[in-house]
């Protein structure tokens, strides 16, 4: 995870345009880029900024090696000359300067991520993987955000979409930036051991399925908890435990599985202080919940607390309701009053929708796992970031497509967030460079994007948006860890208002330009033809 | 590319399962898992295998490193003991057997792609990995076949979706599954070098925006294709061609865009051979295409044939006509015959339904490039394989769900392809391992999966579906190279019938069982219960 992509993992057409840029002499020309999108993903109201990280630590590392030069001029048009292949050789990012939004950050469409300087033609050179290391990551970050939106403080959120991932970097990918988004919990080893985010998982229903009779539980036997007392045959006990569990609630026992029965008691024996199961490989309410209420009684006759089941189909909320209720009638007729708190874990191709009507719905989960819809990104599997050029030589440089959206904001830009009094930030305001600083109190005339109206702003409290990372070849911040960025994360996403976060129909957040720069936009829009 | 995958890519229960097994004395017991799909993806007939090369290459390094055993000894509950950490270090895949239809075929739902058999605890391990390996690459190439279905076999298909892909590994395999699926080019320069496949590319609306005046364009001349005769003032004489091109298309030379036409210039003296550029960053029939016909008929007189144009923007069909009109002009007025066959290639977030659309209209388009929604597979962005364990000590397993369609089909198999007198495959039929082999010509009794109904088959030809590709350790049937699988790709699906194979509403192909196996899971569903 924290090794950096290799360079040539990058479109052919930046090194077409490389050759052109140095075949004019023009390869040291100063320029800048952006890297913005265009409309934040699933309808919302927010983004969040991710994959600064790896940004960062592709632009240490980048240069080509010798294959890399070898493979280009296998590929690139033979009246290429050699010696811009020996200009290959020595690029690298040390003239570049990235200055950034912190990763974590809310972020609005239009405004830059990043702003990338840099020679024009090392600065071209970085576009692609730039993009594809913060598409990606800011999406699935900001799906995440929304999943725990849509299910609440109170629930664990664990990702486990590494099976559905687009192939095997795909899933790390997705797990990690869940986990800052605002997950709990990944199944996912590798990214658990990379990144250190908390993994979870027990059984499959390919391990309740694995056995089919009471014969294949070996050993049969488990020590309480204790450690001291003889050990005591966990089967019988079991099948006791279920006999008046079946009777408790009158489930016929012939009709309970045997082979689950079976993988359950096998499973507590290897975990007896961590016994969680999976409760739907057969009936759920015949046979799952009575097999395991009978497994976790008979551990906890030997001192051990059992943790809880989870549940993989059907209808989630209704369940989780009747399960708890069978766990209080065990606690009440049992004694045992922590029984009731048993943990309720659910999975089942849970989306942002069905997530809403779940907790919409009564219900008793505690732990929600979610897959393909969180780490696909479904409703929108792509963020659609760009990197345009903004200026070279310090001249603003604007693409004027017939389509409008298309268009781009010309210059290098201060970006400011302005707040309210309550502390929500309500309006990100692009200027010039050259502008004087906007200061607390100012009144400021800006044009709101979008909307081509002129709104005068007084702006609260202030925040420069964008800090330098990346200097003379040296990343130049302290990079926060993992933990330190979920948490930013979670801090910039409360501060937002409600209008703004809310999933459904949110108010669009304003993103406004300065006078000067709407100036600048008009008279490029209109004259940039032949003298 | 060629690098096997960690083993600790997998989800953690993977770990949590075996120490069951394992705590249970049950690791060395024989299994058998089958990896399959339960709906074709895309509304589609048909879905096309891939990921087998890459899970082979897992395979024959599958082991756990020093430091992936730490990191789970840190993570699983403390009471798992030590010795099953020692057990783990010897785990390899050396007796796993794993059945495979060849790479590139066309398959269908609930058939299994992959069957894996071996010791319990180690097949268990494999199953997150496999399934990451598999889903994935079969999805994109399958929707790859989509997009060359729909643009039919002379255009040339771009694949282009890097930057939209899940971060970096997700674009490498984007681009690898989008070639072997039909594409014929990838943009991405990392899968050129890896996998070898053709890459193309040109410029970008940045390289055009980069230039404001013709005064940026350096060298002022060029050379003609001879090599011989001397340089040539490029600039003037793409403008006095430019002139008479506005004049015989009554295009305001003073609305053409000047940096436009600078960065024409610029590219044509860096690839004299290769002119091929972007036409929509200002307008395309008042600026763009004025531009490009002027360089073009410049190149033309000094010996050069220029390539053609790339559109990404706008109504494609609609403008591809217009510029085909502009060629065919040129191509009379100034006698130019091959002016009229230049290359028109087009972008814009094409998807399946707009290919459609686009190829129903009149258009006059060569190549087509392709991104987000070939490797986002938005319609559909998970194939859902599943991984489902068939056989436990030679005895048959089988998931009895409230939920039908998360039934599994139990038993080990063998899977027979029958084909129609016209060469067409018409079913799939599932027998028990130990069923005596399906002769040409036998009349069987088959039970169609989904309908119920039983229905007398006669094989006419029969293909066994599985090969085993993987046995004590070491990959055993030579692997095809990329181009090979490709092209067995495109065979395998022209085999299929057009009933099957169209994209929209395809008639449902047959996958059946035999009466035996039908009668296996019948007694299965019916007879699991506690004795």
């Amino acid at each position: 995870m924290a090794r950096a992509v290799p360079p040539l993992l990058t479109d052919l057409y930046q090194f077409t345009m490389a050759y052109g840029y140095w075949k004019g002499g023009r390869q040291r020309e100063p320029a800048e880029f952006e890297l913005f999108f265009r409309e934040p993903p699933f309808r919302g109201g927010f983004t969040l900024f991710f994959g600064l990280h790896e940004c960062l630590l592709f632009l240490r590392g980048f240069g080509f090696g010798g294959e890399d030069i070898e493979y280009l001029e296998s590929v690139l048009p033979s009246s290429v000359e050699k010696a811009f292949f020996d200009f290959l050789r020595t690029v690298d990012a040390s003239e570049v300067t990235l200055s950034s939004v912190p990763e974590g950050s809310v972020v609005f469409a239009k405004v830059p991520l990043l702003k990338v300087r840099g020679p024009l033609l090392v600065v071209q050179l970085l576009e692609t993987t730039l993009l594809c290391l913060v598409n990606y990551a800011s999406l699935v970050a900001t799906n995440a955000a929304r999943f725990r939106e849509a299910a609440g403080p109170d629930k664990k959120l664990l990702e486990l979409g590494l099976r559905r991932a687009q192939g095997p970097n795909g899933g790390l990918s997705a797990s990690k930036y869940s986990y800052m988004g605002g997950f709990d919990y990944t199944s996912n080893a590798l990214a658990g051991k990379l990144c250190g985010i908390p993994v979870a998982g027990t059984v499959a229903h390919s391990y309740v399925t694995s056995f089919s009779s009471l014969e294949e539980v070996s050993p049969r036997t488990l020590r309480p908890a204790n450690g001291k007392d003889p050990t005591v045959d966990i089967i019988s006990l079991a099948k006791a435990w279920l006999a008046r569990v079946c009777s408790l609630f009158q489930v016929p026992i012939n009709q309970v599985n045997c082979g689950e029965l079976a993988a359950f008691i096998s499973y507590s024996i290897a975990f007896p202080h961590n016994f969680l199961v999976l409760v739907d490989t057969y009936s759920v309410m015949r046979s799952g919940i009575p097999n395991f209420c009978a497994v976790a009684l008979a551990l906890q006759e030997l001192g051990f607390r059992a943790l809880g089941i989870r549940l993989d189909s059907g209808n989630l909320a209704k369940q989780s309701v009747e399960i708890r209720c069978i766990f209080r009638s065990c606690a009440a007729h049992f004694g045992i009053p922590w029984f009731e708190n048993l943990s309720i874990a659910v999975s089942n191709n849970i989306s942002e929708q069905s997530l809403l009507e779940l907790t919409a719905q009564e219900n008793e989960i505690n732990v929600i796992g979610v897959g393909t819809n969180l780490v696909t990104c479904l409703t929108q599997p792509s963020l659609g970031c760009v990197y345009k050029l903004v200026q070279v030589k310090r001249c603003p440089r604007m693409k004027v497509s017939e389509d409008p959206e298309k268009m781009t904001l010309p210059g290098s830009k201060k970006v400011y967030r302005v707040f309210d009094s309550s502390d929500h930030p309500v309006l990100d305001l692009m200027a010039l460079e050259e502008e004087p600083p906007l200061q607390v109190g100012q009144e400021v005339e800006s044009f709101v994007l979008g909307t081509n109206k002129m709104e005068k702003v007084t702006a609260g409290a202030v925040e420069v948006l964008h800090r330098v990372y990346f200097r003379d070849g040296q990343i130049c911040e302290r990079l926060p860890s993992i933990a330190t960025i979920r948490s930013h994360a979670q801090t910039s996403l409360k501060k937002l208002s409600p209008i703004h976060r809310r999933l459904h129909e949110p108010q669009p957040y304003k993103v406004a330009v300065t006078e000067k720069l709407h100036l600048l936009i008009d008279s490029l829009r209109t004259n940039n033809h032949l003298q």
